[in-house]
């Protein structure tokens, strides 16, 4: 993993400032920060963040987690055959984000996921203003079949560090 | 309003068959429906289509009730000085939508809006395949000052006609 | 062909009338008609539809055109292995679209397809004004290889009657 | 400006890497690099990058290079009453990004804008390899009438140092 890790050091300098920053803290959860800026498309009508967006950047969020935890998702569909459909998403929206803001996102994952995923985020504006608070549950699927299966080893591994036994 | 909408027929021959369709029933609320077609960019990797779009669709396929109602989004932002932003969102993924796939997404308003309006959604496939369920709620802000308001009038009027007096 | 149409029909009703239109013209070339509505999430800050969005409702039309010739473009996928890259876009923009806009999409391929398909596109509002021209080139290739191939016989087979044997 | 950039700098420490790169070159024109990641949802059922969300990471490149510069588009717009809509759009696409990618964009303006601005891009991936080559031309509209301008001077000051006299 940390030679994965390393070699997308090569070419994804700015992981090192911005990107997902993992690590146990007391209550033994997987807690990630991703930054990430707005882009002039994603705003609407409003002036403002269409809400769907937000769903995205939620993604963007989970898929560094991922690649700083060695498994980005490419490779654990390619590799491992193994997708993570999102089965559920609740979004709550408490202020706008604007074109020109830079999203700061912090997810924890405070179960270790044994069928499903429960992440939860909140999201933030440069000044540390809550825009919106999120959960979201993913499962996992065999590619091929496209049934539900129980956590992959691969993720099982890299996740269980970061949680206590039970 | 009818004038408005008999203009909009005139462009808009396919809403009788496809657009929203409105009607009391026992129960006293709104119902309509509301059938679009997965467009390409739509999926992703998996191969369907991305779960950030449904929460577009269902915005469609509100935007489209309100056209029914005599009152497109755009009229009452510009018209009327209000926004309806969306204030949460919520959506359970049952089953994937593909490339090819005629969706029919059928919305109930079961309670009068006063300060929100609450959007009950259920997504189906060209089967009769129930591929998603959603809850959003949308509150009521004057776009000049982006301070949050009761239901405006014009809504109140088009609105109640569907429901019990209260 | 034909079967398929008519087995399209069955679920989307509205093709008959905004759907595209396939005609030969003196010129014997392929020509079609496709409608959409601006939707909400496609408008930007500048309160106009994002010009990136043109370049999708170019593909929506690129695509009905295929499913009236009876060849869905995730049946070639699927069922020939044969994909349709685009290989380049020019889209010049005119005029503006609004939120609450119904644009009209006037496609034509003036020669027929043998390595790529070339098809031109002017984009009009509800009011008949020209709001963007375009041309797109597609390319196929292989879905197993990613190796770039003619045109395959399926398609050569439903484009062939709209033009001149050459 | 230069405290206004200095202030981004803050809160967008990944900028000085990754950013906009701005320098005068023997030809005197002005180059900048942007780099970005591809996300899960710009992907398609090709499992490729789908070929709109390009036309978008030229535009996520041309506002880097505006904040560089010292004058973000929402400022543009904001503080000096300007908008810049998008003319026309070219875009030659050689070989797909696919989810993992980071892409380089790296942009270039040839001539000092005076009615227009005229951007020349070549999109790389991580290897190197070429993606796509692109141009897109800018104008000038007051916000408030949506009549075209030429250049205002705040960009026409922010610009001209990077071009020889003319």
């Amino acid at each position: 993993m940390y030679a994965g890790y390393a070699a997308g050091f090569l070419y994804r300098p700015w992981n090192s400032s911005f990107g997902a920053d993992l690590f146990k803290n007391d209550k033994k959860m997987l807690k990630t920060t991703y930054n990430l800026e707005v882009r002039y498309y994603e705003t609407d009508l409003m002036g403002v963040v269409h809400h769907s967006n937000y769903i995205r950047y939620l993604e963007c969020a989970r898929h560094q987690c991922l690649v700083e935890l060695g498994l980005p998702i490419d490779s654990i569909e390619r590799d491992y055959g193994i997708m993570m459909p999102v089965t559920s998403v609740e979004c709550n929206y408490h202020f706008p984000a604007k074109m020109g803001d830079v999203l700061r996102i912090e997810s924890r994952i405070e179960k270790m996921p044994k069928a499903r995923i429960e992440v939860l985020s909140d999201i933030f504006n440069q000044d540390g203003k809550l825009l919106a608070d999120a959960k979201v549950v993913l499962g996992f699927i065999h590619s091929d079949t496209r049934k539900p299966t129980r956590i992959p080893e691969c993720l099982h591994k890299a996740f269980s560090p970061y949680f206590d036994n039970e």
